[in-house]
This record gives structure tokens, C-alpha cells and sequence, in this order.
């Protein structure tokens, strides 16, 4: 693998250890391994989580708020996370008409969501990938999801930054919110806030605020977060506020210590759930503990063993061929 | 041990069953797989998860209504977990004097929570300890935590029904909602509704009434749930309303199927988590093997080696000593 072509900002060298570490193969994974371990550690990247229902316009926000980064002169990876595209036929962001002036500067990289089904997979994939936009260069690195099952609660916790996209809403048609969602948010931002639908932003702006309210502070939250705003990604009103406050919230975390011990803590996360995959793939890949699980799992439902009773004989098993 | 005494509803019986269960040693746990292995699986209580932090009025609302329950001819177990409980010297509910009229009641049985420190072996204790007070024929089961770390989400997952007592407070000080937990409560109850706080109640009542309008609905919702309400502990004002709401929701989730799927999919989870907690242990007893995960762990965070790497290694070297 070209590691220089990647440091030096070559998009294409990028793009093929990209489609390095998102194979599965084997001898694919230990070159990726070998390549990652030998990527200089010493350039960070401000990464962005980003999500939002379909509808809420997350691809006119990606495509504004992208561009209003890199006429700042910054560089700006995207990367989508979607855990359902395998299913779906076909990334979110395969597409890249979806942002089709981000998509022609030079100072974008747009990367669509990989085919793998397996959130733990994509969470990998995800990792790995950042931190080679961060080798490469970039400035900002923003993880897009569409809120598939748990890929939120994924997309935050490889996050320094958590960003919630909301679409104005009639009063009773408030129940928008995923739940957990608003939890692991640092702003909410309403948009569509132009034309017919400002009010109607600025009430579900009000709201979100009064909820957020409620909420407990948590470590690095700073005195102002997390903050509901509104924009427009359609005109670019308030695109301006969104990066300034990402940056306040960020300098903060630094100052704090907050942002480094984050990261540490992320990195061992990674090695925890590498651990559990890990461990949980051998259950899953021999044919025989495959059928006992299941076997377990029938014995349990028609209340044949209790659970510790199922988990126990497995285990007896697997252990049992360990000796 | 005495089946038939704890299926008579013997409170001695029941006690003793609970301390086999609770015990780590290895034939102690052997003794409690055989006990749970042979309980009738034919009788289901009630299982109210029970949340709030200290100073709510958590003890008083208890006994109230446990009292009530009581008095309507219901038996009521009451379960407490802390998985804090071993660092603070002592159960929340080791002193019963907390709950004094209830502790005398011969139709409530006052459990506290055991001294295991790891949430883990306090989830698998507590479920085991619930199935033996429904095999003693209580009709409610109470499962009380204060609130530490994950113990929520733990206590959430093993009832079937949370309800979350919070206090009247101020229009700004309103942020006592801990992060995720709205998300799970199905009830959210605020205490201490009578004399001077009963304005201040009535106001922090509409104001988690609004903010649960801000969540999506989830399966098993129905139509009026979640939601918050009043009560006053000490009056025992609104007690009867918290009970005919419970049932309401419980009878909901029956007619529709989801009380009962809801139970199987729990029997699997405590599956998986039995076997995640196993293979852990895997790693966590043999002492080689905890050096080499330490050793791992500083090299990730010295940037040394990468989380997926030192993950394989690890499992290499565990799969090396199974062949």
C-alpha cells in the first residue's frame, strides 16, 4: 500500500486502502492491519457524527455545510454508515448526485457506505477508514447515518462531536425523536428554517431546547451544550452558527482534557468490542457450536433449560474442546 | 432445597433459595441451576421496574404502595439492586426500617440487594431471585435500583413494566433526568405532589409530559403510554391511579402479544448475556491471560499496536490453546 500516496493527500491512493480495509478476505485483513499499524498517529481530524431521518434534508445539509467548510479552505471527508445498505441493494450514498457540487471539489472526499450487514463489521470499517481521511490529511471528517437500528449510538461513539438534523414539526406531530437519541446529541439542529416552514422550525427549535433542558449534564458538555439550533441548508442561514459552535464545543473538550481522554477511551472501546466479536465469531463460525447454539436457543423458548443452564453447556463445550 | 415449601409461598423457604442463588461458590451454583431447573414455569407476577434517585421519596412511595397492593389482597415482593451496594458497605435496603409497616406485612417479602459488585452477576441474580418469587406465587414483584451506572437499563430489561419516580422542582433546575432513562420509563411519576410542592409537582409533571410527547412511540406503548402523573407518597394521593395505570398497560401488552414476546425475548437475552459473561471470564480468570489483556491495553493506549490487532492477538493466543 502507497502510505505516502495517502499522507500526501492522493485521493486515489486513499480510495484503494479505503476498499482495503472494508474487504473481509483474509489476507486483505492482514495487509489492512499491517497498513493501519503503520499509519503515523500524529494528525487529528475534528470528526463529526451527523444524523437524521430520511426527509429531514441531510444530504442538502451535508452538501451546504460541506461547502461552507471548504470554502473556508478546510478538507472535508464524508463517510456514510448504513448497516441496512447490504440489504437495501445499495448504499445511501452511491449515488453522488445527492451532493453533486461536494462531490466535484477538490477539497471533498465523499465515501459511500460500505455492503456489510453486521454493525460491528461497519463499526470497524468505520474506525479504520477515519483515521486513514485523518492520515490523509483532513480537516473534518463527518459520519453520516441514517439512524438504522443502533448505527447512532455506533456513529457517537467514534465521534469527537454528535449532530442530530430534525425537520420542523406540526405541535402534535412532535414524536420525531428516536429514543436514546436526544441523549447522546450535542445540538439538535432544526432544519428547512425558510419560507413557509420558519415558524414552524422555530417552535420545534423552542421545544427540542426544553427538552434538552431536562436532561443531566453529562462530562464535557460545557456550559452551553448540548444546544438546539435551527438552519437552513437551503439558503445557508445559520450553516455559519452550526460550525461555530462544533468549534467552541471542541476548543472546550480540548481545554477540558476532555477530547484527549475521550479518544483514549475510544481506542480501548475498540479493543473491547474487537474482544467480543472476537469471541462471539467463535461461536459462529464452526458448524457444530452453531447447531447447539440454536439448539439452546429452542430449549430456552420451550422452557427445556433456563438460560444459565444453556450458556453453561455451551460454554462446558467450548472450553471442553479447549483442553 | 425445598421446592414445595417455596411453591407454599414459606417465607423461610423462599429465603434460603434466594441466599443459594446468590452465592458464587461453584456447587452453591450447581445446587441453584438443579432449584431453577425444577420451578413450575406456570405462574407470572407482575414485574415492576422501580427507579429514582435518592431523595425522591423512593422508600416512602414503596411502602405506600406496597401497602395498597397489600391491602388489595396482592402479594408483593420487593427486590432491590444496587450494584454499588458492595463499595458502600451496605444495601440500600439492608435497614427494613425504611419500609416499616411493609416489612411486618405477612403478604410483602423485602429483599436487599446482595453484595456483588458486578452489574452482570447482580442481573443474573436478580432474575433468577424474581422467577423464585413467582414461583412462590407473589402477584407483583418490585425491582427497585437507585440508579448507578447501567442498573436502570438492567432493571428495565427484566420487568415488564419501569416506571421512574422523580421530584417536583423549579423551572430551571429541571435537568435531574438522567441520560437514556426517559427513553425506557413507561410511567414517569413525580412525588411529593401535596402541601408547597404541589404547584411545583403539577408543573414538573406537564413538563415530563411534554417532553415524553417528544419521543417516538415504541412497540408495546399503546395508546396513553408512557406518561407522567402525580402522586403524594405520604397522602397517598394518586397511588390508586399509578396501580389502575399499571394494570391498564400490562393488560394492553397482553391482549396484544407483546407481554408475552416480550418475556421470550428476555429469556434469550439472558442467554446471551450468560454466555458473553462466560467467554469474559474466559479471560478474566486465567491469570496469564489477564496480564497479556493488560499488556494489550498499554500498547493501545501508547499507540504501540491497534485496537483490531491487539484483539487478535489475544484471541489467537486463546485459540492457540484450544487446538
Amino acid at each position: 500500500m502507497d502510505i505516502d500516496g495517502i499522507i500526501c493527500g492522493n485521493r486515489r491512493a486513499l480510495a484503494r486502502a479505503i476498499t482495503l480495509v472494508e474487504s473481509a478476505r483474509t489476507d486483505h485483513r492482514k495487509d489492512a492491519q499491517s497498513l493501519m499499524a503503520a499509519l503515523p498517529k500524529d494528525r487529528q481530524a475534528l470528526r463529526i457524527g451527523l444524523s437524521g431521518t430520511p426527509g429531514v434534508g441531510k444530504s442538502t445539509f451535508i452538501e451546504s455545510f460541506g461547502l461552507h467548510l471548504t470554502g473556508a479552505g478546510l478538507r472535508v471527508a464524508v463517510l456514510a454508515v448504513d448497516p441496512s445498505s447490504a440489504r437495501s441493494g445499495g448504499s445511501i450514498l452511491g449515488d453522488k448526485t445527492r451532493m453533486e457540487q461536494l462531490s466535484r471539489d477538490p477539497n471533498a472526499f465523499i465515501r459511500p457506505s460500505p455492503s456489510q450487514s453486521q454493525l460491528g463489521g461497519v463499526a470497524r470499517r468505520t474506525r479504520e477508514v477515519v483515521q486513514l481521511c485523518e492520515a490523509a490529511g483532513f480537516d473534518v471528517v463527518l459520519i453520516e447515518t441514517v439512524g438504522v437500528g443502533q448505527s447512532e449510538t455506533m456513529v457517537a461513539e467514534i465521534s469527537d462531536i454528535f449532530a442530530l438534523l430534525m425537520a420542523p414539526a406540526g405541535g402534535d406531530e412532535l414524536q420525531g425523536v428516536k429514543r436514546g437519541i436526544m441523549e447522546i446529541a450535542d445540538l439538535i439542529v432544526v432544519n428547512k428554517a425558510d419560507g413557509d416552514l420558519k415558524a414552524a422550525a422555530t417552535r420545534t427549535c423552542a421545544d427540542y431546547a426544553g427538552a434538552l433542558r431536562l436532561l443531566r449534564k453529562r462530562a464535557g458538555d460545557g456550559p452551553q451544550f448540548p444546544k438546539a439550533m435551527m438552519v437552513s441548508a437551503l439558503t445557508g442561514t445559520g450553516l455559519e452558527h452550526v460550525w461555530t459552535d462544533i468549534q467552541t464545543l471542541a476548543q472546550y473538550r480540548k481545554d477540558t482534557g476532555f477530547w484527549a481522554t475521550r479518544r483514549a477511551d475510544q481506542l480501548q472501546n475498540w479493543f473491547d468490542e474487537e474482544l467480543h466479536f472476537g469471541l462471539l465469531s467463535i461461536l459462529q463460525k464452526d458448524p457444530q457450536m452453531v447447531a447447539r447454539v440454536a439448539q439452546a436457543r429452542a430449549d430456552i423458548a420451550a422452557n427445556r433449560a433456563t438460560p444459565p443452564q444453556a450458556a453453561a453447556s455451551i460454554l462446558a463445550n467450548l472450553l471442553g474442546n479447549a483442553d
